[in-house]
């Protein structure tokens, strides 16, 4: 049976913090993976030319006909121009999610703020994991993926060499965001739940 | 003045080919280097668990609404059963380049033919540089994408210690398709020229 849920999500950041690589892992870990449909999107203009960069995710539990993300149902901003820039594309029963070390200006009070540039460099070790540390967050908070369906489209994507970085990245995001949604009072849409429970 | 041509690729072949990455590389070589409006997509679902796989880039030097590409004018399949799968979404007048290493069965007597994974094993040395290999040969056959850009794209997407086979890949692959291009009677869609012409 088909609930026709679809979650629109947009991650989005500075041009360099991985921005599209994550989205697509994302997109792989709920399709190829988790078994939903999964249409993943970017596109280049003028405002990718000056530095900005987002990519969206549509996951759904039947086939998707429209794969932009409009009215979005999570929005993970990685740096402040970026939030600023999105923040009313997202619904206001959406879920916001900040990388608090370069997010300060958020203006929602249910925003998830997990300091993934922190974690990245000072418990990976790795700089360059936050987009994955973000991506484990991003699991954790919102049950979408599982951590293991993750772990592998990671591990799938990851360079060689990087494998062990990334699987702590992710890991050590998961649970950060495990932690922030016990912490946080605000529920989650219903149709998160509805679209894990419909795909099983 | 914007002549609001847009060209649809499609890049498919099977999972572990690395055609998500060439069509991103692709993308970003049009839309960051040479300024072109630029949507790329992926979508997952049954088919892409069957180990298909194929992704879209539509250029255009106006805005894009709708990124999926449909009615093809390019298609480039790295293996037999993604051309028998998407040989019909070109179009009569679209530009069909094929991994003839892969591809036996063609229909199409203006197919470009390039063995990408001959190419890459043999001359780069590294067989992984085959979707590499493929991107220089659409460069070379198309003129859409200059070589200078896609290398660029290209050394930015390369993981760290690949740059320089993968530079080799894609020289190598321009070279090929531009021979092919010369040996090959048949025109290119008049839009192409026309979509690099207004670009400039």
């Amino acid at each position: 049976m088909k609930a026709n849920e679809r979650i629109k999500i947009r991650i989005a950041g500075s041009g360099g913090q991985g921005v599209v690589l994550a989205s697509i892992i994302l997109a792989e870990a709920a399709g190829i993976y988790e078994g939903f449909e999964v249409a993943q999107s970017q596109s280049y203009g003028p405002e990718a030319r000056g530095g900005h960069c987002k990519a969206e995710v549509v996951i759904s539990d039947a086939p998707i006909d429209y794969p932009r993300a409009l009215n979005l149902d999570v929005l993970l901003t990685l740096n402040q121009a970026s939030l600023d820039e999105y923040y009313y594309d997202l619904k206001e029963s959406g879920v916001l999610i900040v990388n608090s070390d370069q997010c300060h200006n958020v203006l929602r009070a249910t925003a998830y703020r997990i300091p993934f540039s922190t974690l990245a460099r000072d418990s990976v070790g790795v700089p360059q994991t936050m987009n994955i540390v973000a991506l484990g967050a991003f699991a954790g908070i919102t049950g979408i993926v599982s951590p293991a369906s993750l772990k592998k489209a990671v591990l799938a994507r990851a360079p060689k060499g990087t494998e062990k970085a990334n699987a702590r990245a992710m890991n050590l995001g998961v649970r950060h965001g495990l932690e922030a949604r016990e912490n946080m009072k605000h529920r989650l849409p219903r149709k998160f739940s509805r679209l894990i429970l419909m795909n099983e």
